[in-house]
């Protein structure tokens, strides 16, 4: 076992802080209160390879680990949560799109969607099947060589921003084998965005439910074969799982790093809130489940990138442990703030606002208790292969 | 020992549920939203005398019970906490004239203050002591027969808004025994409002900065004598804990009603989620810390009626509790409605933001516990006066 | 609403106490060592009425509430908690018989019990239906004027050291309308004992299997009418879980106690513990979870001596509540005792190992969610009654 | 990063495994009801290498790295808690012999120590210093070529029952710098035991104070030169942090194995545990804090081993860590088999026991978090040399 970062891993952190620190923690104040969404800022991300980390070097990635890509996650969160974390979805719908779509389809949008030309949005999320997938009931019927699509998705981040739309929906029977997926423009007839959603947090990147009215696209636009869509999707969320979960990293490192400075700086009761015990214990606990947190992304990365046999199960148990604790470490540090940890002029209830989501997109941390039970439960010796 | 509401408080808590539920609840996310100051239904509030409840009734108040203001508060609070928490500040204010300022004072003001055609802010935080009212440093300097006060105030509830400002400053020595209590006028000359603050929550009321430079307030403006100010600051604060807290569980009451419409209407996986075990169990623990929360409010607010020795330490005790316990209620119903836990459009997360603030103000729960642990270990015996 | 103590109830507590420290107190480690049933002194507590305290007067019994009766636990397990339990087990018996059983019955054993001269357990609890009660299988089979039982009992308090048994057996049909309740001699024909189960605590009284093997009652023992036994099992349930909370009020309670002691006495670097503000802050948050914990309890007791129409509801949350936080409380109590904390010598893992039972017993309290759960979802406005 | 096992640590974690099952888990009930500290058993793991796991080849020993024996410790910790503790405290005085004793002393002691010939308690605490080793009283006074030792140790494993006694005694001036350590045969003149002292748990191993009146050791005795005991202490309580912390993880282990074989077979209400939802999620959270627990352990090793600056700290978090969430495992483990998790006739309240020393010893977790906290303050820039 290894627990350091290799000599190339501290380079690419190094220079995803450099990011973060240069182009996203200073505005992420301003983007989260006008709601808006930095596209400028997110196309300069691309230069860095920022949009396709986990993406081959042949189809134009930069081909890291999910582990790499994890790392970089955390430090740009940690300049920007709300923005890193449309970066991940991209990130997921790119890495869709090259593992499993045609050369054809490839060829025609990979490029621009890693170069930063196109933005992406993942379409699984319907009303009536929040947690339930499997359930969805957006319809694509064949006609010739094309698909019409009918249904609605909702909680769509960056939706009415962005040019490409990943799309799942149902070709055939009723549950997961009957779900294919679709590459649908942005701007295809009959595609309607609602307004965009206001939120807690998350600000910097607008949601909005998408409505397909008899949608058409040519069937050269399906990834995949017809009802691989779940199997695609389940895949997409281990990843996804990983990549939300490091983004609350990032907010708790932030919020912590921030709570340090604070400490030393503020006096009450003429001394430094830092050598009061009640605080340092708070403190001590805050590095000590921030390290806990890191440690389960990390492995469950490593496990992914290892196609171990559970590593969904490992996935799951890392965006449940880390994105719970490090929400709840970015509150306790908005506490220790005192009331300049309710302004906004302290970066401290934006993140909490910002990783209180993470809790529930990707599945919830309910959900994830959900499959983590089921895999124990169903499997004998299962602890011994969690060694 | 008597647990149960008099007919007369459930008269007072009935009628204070309709005002809410008419007046507040369904303007108060467009309030947040907008950062609109209420004060149209603050006025309307006066005239079922909220804004005077435990004022005695020869001074024109209500004359109720610390008890029974805080069922009151409660009710408002589920309609509006921001709204409501402002209120309980008034009611402060116009206790503390009401109860120590000369008839002359008291004569030119309170009517006004209790018939809600002046509002009041409270003025004791300042930057640099805010844990730590004792050792402010706005003073008022005695000339002739007026003091001139300089200095500045922060995290001021209404500030801008309100029309009187009862503002403890310093008149003699360093610590608690050299301060004073008085009434400046919201337009006295020297008197400098700040921005207004963009907070996390209670955006419903403003919140801003007062820079006193020079203000001129005749002699009689001094509430009390000189050097009482502390005393009763600290008699303030007993009262505006259970205020506070008060408004923490009517937040958390309309959180967890909401959150029971919801599990019955909401299915997943094909059946509501009322019949999912795990969400039971955190509905079963919802209700059971509210409950235990309301005790510990009520209790202490009967100790404050009965003048109990250890008041203010009940006082203490029932803040930390009730506002720890309803912000996490808060949030667990956050949770519990997934993504729509997260919209504008459901109060949840309102309530989440607004109630955040409960933890830290009136002094912070670490303060709290400051408190407590000093009277616990400070004497014999305490225990066996507690029980 | 009133939350002081009477001046009645002041001295039923300060004699309690006065006798929990005399008798209990200074042998409890030494019975919890050895294993030890102290009868002598249960029949003692006779003397003071405490083991027929909320049994009318005209049947012997002191005629107090609930609540009183509470009280009275709490000051009794701060001297010993298993004793105490065992004495709250034979009041809920002889209450049973008090309130349901025929003159006869009643004539024949209750005097005796009351007096001490007798001891009784509680048989409810089978091997295949411990939170499940109403799918017990002990049978009472009607022979002539006779019943015959046969069947099983485990986790008997008391049992082999007590003269009376008050059983739950099944008449009729399936489910809880087929559950009558008798009572049986210990010494009956046929009434087998297994051996004293070694337990983690409540050492000292003893638990054991009882199996009834053709046992022949007169139909005289049967306890009120044929049917009804599961009704007043549920009903005994709620005052059950009254009296075990109190005892784990009481164990809190010295547990708290005994830390304020040695936080005093205990010197590291330098300073006695009681400075170090991490621990004042724990000992801060013990008083808060004590107090809140009482108030459920008091609150609980007060519905059910009133008849309050969600008395059980009340009973469940105060069970669940009070013997989770009290548990941790003795737990953070022997931490803060370092390895003190950890040796008989002093009696903190003792209040742990003793407490750690109520989470478990008289329903459990992952049950006492079920039940809370139940009530909170079946009714419309249940909240608004509750308020 | 590398979180899988090597083939040669699987290797080793199974034979560890086969061990613990084979001659601990049958035994460590009686071991524990009777006070039996099984040293055939432990000279049995001799054989096997155990007792010298991270000592040098070169000195006989298995020559592993820290991160292998944890592996093996949590394995052997599986069958019995109480005796693995024990064989990690053999191991650390092994090593501190093997480490910095003189070439003549170690020849003399060591091989028969490793072969478990003789076995070794270390012997720091003291009744007035627990917490705080710096100020330990115990005084070694040099005369002529033999060291005097006076004073008292306390909370000594395995006192008693050892033959070798690693004591850390005053040689010089107060504070840190005058500590040297000794090894002190356990028959020596002078040395006089205390009676073993009943405990919580942790039952099958002896616990003992011990006085030294007198006790004259030859110089060659100290081990390493005058002043270093305290560095010495410290180093071996860095391994022995991670040592305690992977019993921790045995115990959580194995309750976690039982409590998946308990769900499946106890039915309630019809159906079997692992049906109702609240009884999953409770067992996805204890796999979840399982794993985490573990990585925070395996970090911290690695630490260790690859002499990180911060490997101090890393200890000081994983231990903290590690025997808080199992402690919480096993007792929610214990709560889940109901009724049955209270008897000694399953193993959940022993593991409970057992583990609930390990927040205490080894420096207290409130002790870890002094650590954790003030390296945490004193450097600028800490964070980053953490990721």
């Amino acid at each position: 076992m290894d627990f350091d970062l290799t000599e190339e891993q501290r380079l690419l952190v190094d220079s995803a802080r450099a990011f973060a620190t240069r182009e996203l923690a200073p505005h992420a104040a301003d983007w989260d209160r006008d709601h808006h969404f930095p596209v400028k800022v997110i196309k300069q991300a691309a230069e860095q390879g920022y949009l396709a980390l986990y993406i081959n070097e042949e189809d134009g990635g930069l081909g890291l680990s999910r582990l790499s890509a994890a790392l970089i996650f955390e430090q740009l969160a940690a300049g920007c949560v709300a923005t890193t974390a449309f970066i991940t979805i991209h990130n997921m719908a790119c890495w869709m799109l090259a593992s499993f779509a045609d050369p054809a389809l490839k060829e025609q949008w990979l490029p621009r969607l890693i170069g930063g030309e196109l933005l992406a949005s993942y379409c699984l999320t319907e009303p009536d099947a929040g947690s339930d997938a499997a359930h969805l009931r957006t319809r694509a019927r064949r006609e010739d060589d094309h698909y019409v699509i009918d249904g609605s998705k909702c909680f769509i981040s960056g939706a009415g921003s962005t040019e490409v739309l990943i799309v799942m929906a149902r070709t055939g029977q009723e549950g997961a084998k009957g779900i294919s997926c679709f590459l649908v423009p942005g701007d295809a007839e009959g595609v309607k965005y609602g307004r965009n959603e206001l939120k807690m947090g998350w600000r910097a990147q607008p949601t909005r439910t998408i409505t397909f009215e008899g949608v058409r696209i040519p069937t050269g636009n399906r990834i995949g074969p017809e009802g691989q869509g779940f199997v695609y999707a389940m895949k997409g969320l281990d990843g996804g799982r990983i990549n939300i979960a490091s983004c609350s990293l990032g907010a708790a490192q932030a919020a912590l790093e921030q709570s340090l400075r604070y400490v030393e700086e503020r006096k009450q009761f003429g001394k430094p809130l830092s050598e009061f015990q009640a605080l340092q214990f708070k403190l001590a606990d805050m590095l000590t489940d921030l390290t806990a947190s890191r440690q389960m992304v990390r492995l469950a990365a490593h496990k992914l990138d290892h196609r171990h046999s559970e590593a969904s199960l490992y996935c799951a148990m890392a965006k449940r442990f880390a994105t719970d604790h490090c929400f709840n470490l970015c509150n306790e540090a908005l506490q220790l703030h005192g009331g300049y940890g309710y302004l906004n002029d302290y970066p401290l209830e934006r993140w909490v606002r910002d990783s209180r989501v993470h809790q529930i997109l990707e599945g919830t941390n309910e959900i994830m208790r959900v499959i983590i039970a089921r895999r124990l439960l169903e499997q004998d010796g299962m602890l011994d292969r969690l060694l």
